[in-house]
């Protein structure tokens, strides 16, 4: 049976099905690009999922296993609702891994989802209907799980970065320089701009 | 001396000061909420910080300490280039920790950071300049750190979550249906309507 350290249940905060799947798929996209854990800057992952549905719980087991952390800039979101992933290296190119229909489909009528889809939130559901569901994950095949595609033309180019910042001139606030904008011919941050709802400034990778 | 849980360093990749800066202020900020961890959605984190600076790994010691995680959709970032964070729980109101501009300053002199500004990955730093400059995080008081504000009025209603999904009639993998799109009268995803570069989906938090 696959193991997945309990820290990564003490970060997650919860005994959940969608964690330990990622766990698994970070880990299959690391065998599948010959690499380990990315301690640094590594690997990126460009997850499918979006918002308002259940599931993203699998990011954090891409970033426990992966180590492509949200924090580090390595996980991005690509808003497809849908529950798949790329995982770039640099060196060794990228895959994309998508759960198979059929083994969610496999895991719906579980107890677990009974207690789900009454609103109970996944802490408050018995140790035993989550260890359940959980094992099934665990003793799954990679085959089971996954839809493997190798992307041999996969580019992707990080955003280059500096670390020059400066205080912005009307809260006193550092800001590093990308996000600095100017009024009344100070430099100033984006909320003391008071532009920020006419001017979003975001990012979509690629 | 605060303590950082190991498993924070191993979830994280390296050892730096910024992801225990990010455990400190996701504590401190659980402290003022009269909070405990967020075991399922009870907070969300909105970062200040964004791409293309250093720094980020404290948004790693916010998802460690505070369980609001990326995975589980508690982590938004709002594209500032700012150190500083917006805690919200729907039942104890929002508070804003930023870094103090003078605990920055007062770590930029350390070694840890003539290294860094070589291009040396946290990872490949020798331990013992990690160690100091991780220390001098630990060994400093709430008040060194960090500049807090209550934000009594702060209102934040996360996006209403649908278990309904369907399969794309092109790829025919699954899709959560705010991301279903129509193409030729077939309900497909948003990479089988070929319409991604003209339609980006994202979102922004508020």
């Amino acid at each position: 049976m696959f193991n997945v350290p309990e820290w990564a249940y003490e970060f997650h905060g919860h005994k959940c099905p969608f964690m330990p799947i990622g766990y698994r798929m970070g880990t299959v996209a690391m065998e599948k690009l010959g690499v380990g854990k990315a301690h640094n800057h590594e690997i990126f992952i460009f997850s499918e999922m979006g918002i308002g549905h259940p599931q993203g719980c699998l990011q954090d087991g891409l970033q426990s296993s992966t180590a492509a952390t949200f924090g580090k800039g390595q996980m991005h979101k690509l808003f497809y609702g849908k529950i798949a992933a790329t995982f770039y290296h640099q060196k060794k190119g990228a895959v994309r891994i998508a759960l198979r229909n059929e083994f969610s489909d496999s895991l719906a009528p579980l107890e677990f989802f009974v207690y789900r889809k009454k609103g109970v939130e996944p802490s408050e559901i018995p140790a035993e209907v989550s260890k359940e569901i959980i094992d099934k994950v665990l003793e799954a095949s990679n085959e089971d799980l996954f839809k493997i595609e190798m992307l041999p033309d996969y580019k992707y180019t990080p955003v280059k970065g500096s670390f020059n910042k400066a205080s912005c001139e009307i809260c006193g606030e550092y800001v590093f320089e990308r996000y600095l904008r100017m009024k009344d011919g100070k430099k100033v941050c984006i909320p003391c701009s008071e532009r920020d709802e006419q001017e979003k400034t975001f990012y979509i990778p690629k």
